[in-house]
């Protein structure tokens, strides 16, 4: 259902600093959580957009022994101010998650303004992510308190741009 | 970035009632508002699944003379207790949207539990989804309580499978 931008079209007025984003990033992440045994995973991230003010964000992980799709998560990104920048997700577990924060060089450091839940999610209270991004390359590792457990390093990946 | 599911991938057990939508959606839909002109839209919708306890939605809007985008939602449906449906939308707008309610017989009916948006987003308060399928048409009708203006009807589509 994505429908990438020709490369004509350019990022709308305001939307530039996302540039670096743009394209699809694939590599191998590491998860962990107090409640649950720590696990790897193959991710892929693509950003695109169509020319409006705000860039479409997806993301899929999978098992790297079997393929089994994992998590997933889709949402949009969008900069206030230059270098605000604001991310809605929604996540499969039945999540809503708003974040907000600074996208000053490398850095895009996102927190939470607010996390909601469906009646059949687990609780999640507050996510935090750290993105780098430079060249081809993009790291983050997020932050998230859910289940009664307090800000707690849940996710860390390294991916390249493969497209 | 979507990954529709292979056909032999069956759906996740309590799932089934979903089953009726997977596939892509196709037509034209008017819009209005107190704020807006009204206009009309060609629309594309999108439910997929990877066999996991959610299904995948995705929609895009083009005006129907140019065919340049106009809104776009992405997010998830799940079920509980069989006959209740949750729904996590991100808008690129930058609103966040949880919706639950009843989807029984041909009808579902979505009542947002929480609408949030980030510091650029358009004061956006209540949702209101009313979602009727039936074989291969998908007619839907949408209310919104937004910058000042009370629940009013906003949307309204009839979409046919075109695969």
């Amino acid at each position: 259902m994505s429908t990438p931008a020709p490369p004509e079209v350019p990022l709308s007025p305001g939307m530039e600093r996302l540039a670096v984003l743009l394209g699809t990033w694939s590599g191998r992440g590491h998860g962990e959580y107090p409640t649950i045994d720590p696990f790897e995973y193959d991710e892929t991230v693509g950003f695109s957009h169509v020319g409006k003010p705000f860039v479409a964000y997806s993301q899929r992980t999978a098992d790297p022994g079997s393929g089994r799709p994992l998590h997933a998560e889709v949402g949009y990104l969008r900069v206030a101010r230059g270098s605000w920048a604001e991310l809605v997700v929604a996540h499969p577990t039945g999540i809503v998650e708003l974040s907000e924060g600074t996208f000053d060089g490398p850095w895009m450091r996102l927190r939470s303004r607010v996390v909601a839940g469906t009646g059949t999610a687990k609780e999640v209270t507050a996510i935090e992510r750290d993105i780098f991004v430079e060249g081809d390359v993009l790291e983050y590792s997020v932050r998230m308190a859910a289940v009664g457990v307090p800000l707690t390093h849940h996710l860390r990946a390294r991916l390249e741009r493969v497209r």
